[in-house]
């Protein structure tokens, strides 16, 4: 995944342009059922209108003496994403309302953008910011905005049953590593993971789009399918770094995405951090829109907007880590696997069957021999159809993967059935 | 207000008789729709039948020397409430069962009465009481218990629907600020905004009775109609002290009054006092009994049986403050803002709306955009039909009124729209 | 009931055999209405079967110099429950994997047991076990195993309805006094209190049972019964030590049991255990298993399992004491009290009656008279006909018990009526 994150970091990605269009002609090398689907300019999706395809060549500010001070060349941040056109000398003070920098992280070039209203301007740190003396500058972005398209990729997994589970991530930034490329690349392993299993239950649908934009247009084309078919699911991004592990509910707060990375994270990272819906702030916004109501939550390591490198130059490759990759993939593996495996339970015999005979409980009766088969009892207690493994797991307090190997002894003992027709969504 | 106050003090106030026939006159002199009602002695009202009107001209405690140690001209409290005429000389020994103080308060007259069973009674401070000398003295109570009227004001304001919100005070208690005067006052003062307004939306039905028997006839004569229009409603009183705020549910709990009661306290004084029902003790227990069940909150200042002042001459004029006054006034002016304001909105469009081309959001997007919008983003994304706008200021966890111009903006833009036959009651 | 116990403890239990009949036999002495009921080994009862039964006549350890070293006639438990006959010498290597001790309670002869895998075995204090020399040792146990029967006694008072109240306690464990004998002398005194009555309300089901397998049997013959009469019921044991009082829910944790359980004890002792359905694990995870799903709840002193002497020779009768097992019989006899007395109740008056006049308010109003009548005012504020008195008494704070005098009172005044056909479930 680090080296997939490597190798993507450089390229310069925007809502729209070739940026976007190397990424998924990568990820589709690596993935090769990708879809790669392109919606014109101009076209209207919900509230929103495509924008202009944004091009960008070259970038940079030269001073008097031909110094490149500032170039895109260095970083693609340098530049404010959907920057217009431009090439002159101006004075400083005619600049100045282009520059953009944190005063309060100095090293770091922000990320800017302005998709709909047109502008020019460049980031950069504030200590560079400073340094300028007063002078004649040139100024020059050699960009298009003109109308092309809007690009993004999906790949659909089909299950045993046509019920689908929902990944949807984000490929719209240019280089910053936790927001956005540990979101892609995760869930690109995940894609790899779930098309080596010999088979699974659900259907799974995967998107690469841009930001807001592009989950707009996706669900504008797509809604009933989705608001039909879609179980489960989750908005990937953020799940780089190595702090500890952030959950941000649906609107509803109480779908089976929310449980289920409740329930992970609870027993992954005790300490995690639960958001609110009031903190919400990428594609769950639209996934989770009033009437479009899709079961969407995220689990993320830390949050966009909360740690101090993001949305700056110092989101970068050293701020995830491949080991904190790799613990992040395997938490949404876990709660893909909770979603595969959740069934409703039922015991098969009155009061509790003797598990003695079967060598499932110990025949010798001390002070403990309670205890020892007491999660096995308890998981068996609640197998009364009315509950899912999930829900089981939560009354019993242990995680769902202890449970699994359990509960299938019980069912080859012939112990436990499964309801066939029953499942949570 | 308090100039009100001030006016309505001295007059002697008890459940029937020339006292409250004053008071009532002198709020229809201010409101003149005031409408005064009678109801005869000895009439049956549910389990109540209304007792004898009762008249006080005078009472006092002479001694032997001519001087008058207890004068009701002193002090309306010095006299029990309802006290049966006496005219004769009696030693202290037996003048003492007829005589009512605090020792735990020495410097208070308490307020007692005897409004059922036929007494006759002075109270005094306890200070004053134990200056008494062994000796006879001359025990006068000049008064008349006889069939007679029982006397409350009502005042309708129609609205644009027949539903009702249910303003209730009683005008029952002699000489006494925070519990009662305030009650009165501040509720005048909302009838005249109310009246002052251009419109509004519910019919507002407003009673000044007395405490008790008067809100049990109230309900006698008009239980059938109050069932089906009141959708909400407060019991107002002591609402004049500078104390932090009390709340104090209706038997539900959880009516739209108790929701609203709560939202413009939480946002008015973070600090204010939750009473439960079991501390309930005024007029909302006739109008929350079992089968009545309206729904009727209060907000108060210091609770009545609360504050060391209550029922003495201790809760006078210095306890109750005009600023205090004016800030309960607002809260309860806020409450019925609310009532009126509050509307179940939906979004018209799918997804977000894209506010940035409506000069609604930051064109430019940087990292604290997002957190310059939230408060509108939030809002709208609550808008799904199924929550009033106070629901989505708890949810949001905002103050009510910060939101009407946000909610008028988003209406403006066509963003929005009420849904108009849902009605939270 | 402290005779009792001691008359019972050196009598050698176990699920089967002439212990658990001479218990019975003992029991029915007392309460002559006992019905003791045989079962053939063999039998299929749900998923089990009935073992063999066990008669243990003597067993011991006798070393070379003809000591014996571990003798059953000095204490049952130094015999393995369930042991199959021995008569052998062997070395005490050979003896080694038939011993049992704790180290951690190196005074304490465990209770083990081995119903369902033919072993024999010894139990001894870790002490005397690590003073055995290496040598040749005799183990001698003189028992049979073989078919016969399983015993239970059942015991039947009917009341004014059909509906059961179901108290269970087990006759199965050899000389500990807490867990078992408290349970069934405190069922054996609820049983003389209850045939004391002139009637009650609910008819008695009372089973003295072996853990466990009794109670599956017991299930087996009469679920559908209990199933359609069953309204509450106890799992009565560990109810005779001092320390503080725990409660165990059913597996629904919300059936009138539970609420009775909860009340008696919040009442009884505020800092009572809390303990949840995970922790169950005598025949309430029978009566409560799926699909049998009867309203059992459990209050005890000390649980088993959790206190040290649990299942040692250290749980004799100084751990029980008269007055805990006096003080355990009267939380239990208030728990059926409240089952006994709970009702829906209702007003017969709109608004709040007037008390006054019925001898029932104070007639002079002062500061205070509020506060005297509260709770009366309180309860009749909720008697709407939709919650029971249990229900009330838990809304006003109150034990259930002090209730009961204030509804007489109000009942004989007319003030409120009885739902008939309402009951809690």
């Amino acid at each position: 995944m680090y080296r997939w994150a490597k190798d993507f970091f450089p390229i310069c990605r925007s809502i729209t342009g070739p940026g976007v269009r190397e990424t998924l002609r990568n990820i589709q090398n690596i993935l090769p059922k990708l879809k790669i689907h392109s919606v014109p300019s101009g076209t209207q999706a919900f509230d929103w209108t495509i924008p202009n395809e944004w091009a960008i060549r070259d970038a940079y500010i030269e001073d008097e003496s031909g110094v490149k001070i500032v170039d895109f060349r260095d970083h693609n941040l340098h530049v404010v994403g959907y920057s217009e056109p431009v090439n002159k000398w101006i004075t400083l003070e005619e600049l100045e309302p282009h520059l953009y920098s944190l005063p309060e992280q100095p090293d770091a070039i922000p990320y800017i953008t302005s998709y709909y209203k047109r502008r020019w301007g460049f980031c950069l740190s504030d200590n560079d910011r400073k340094s300028l003396k007063p002078g004649n500058y040139h100024a020059v972005i050699d960009s298009d905005l003109k109308p092309g398209v809007l690009n993004y990729g999906e790949l659909i997994l089909p299950g045993a049953v046509n019920q689908e589970v929902f990944l949807s991530t984000y490929i719209c930034h240019p280089s910053m590593a936790n927001n956005e490329l540990s979101g892609p690349v995760v869930t690109m392993a995940l894609v790899q993971w779930l098309a080596s299993l010999e088979n699974h239950r659900y259907t799974y649908r995967i998107v690469f789009i841009p930001e807001t934009i592009g989950s707009i247009v996706y669900l504008s084309r797509n809604l009933d399918h989705l608001k039909k078919h879609v179980i489960a699911g989750f908005n990937i991004t953020c799940i780089g770094d190595d702090r500890c592990y952030s959950y941000l509910p649906s609107r509803d707060g109480n779908t089976l995405s929310d449980k289920v990375a409740i329930h992970v994270l609870k027993h992954t990272d005790p300490g995690f951090k639960r958001y609110s819906w009031l903190d919400s702030g990428s594609d769950e916004r639209q996934y989770c829109a009033p009437e479009v109501d899709l079961p969407i939550a995220t689990i993320m390591r830390s949050k966009y907007g909360e740690y101090p490198e993001y949305h700056t130059s110092l989101d970068d490759l050293n701020l995830v880590t491949p080991t904190a990759m790799k613990e992040g993939y395997t938490a949404l593996k876990k709660a893909i696997e909770i979603i595969e495996k959740n069934v409703y339970l039922k015991t098969t015999v009155h009061g509790e069957p003797q598990l003695g005979k079967r060598g499932l409980y110990p025949t010798l009766s001390t002070k403990k021999s309670w205890k020892q088969a007491q999660t096995m009892m308890n998981l068996i207690s609640y197998c009364d159809g009315k509950r899912s493994l999930l829900e089981i797991a939560e009354l019993i307090q242990k995680p769902f993967w202890d449970l699994i190997s359990i509960m299938e002894k019980l069912l080859d003992n012939g112990l436990l059935q499964v309801e066939v027709n029953k499942t949570e969504e």
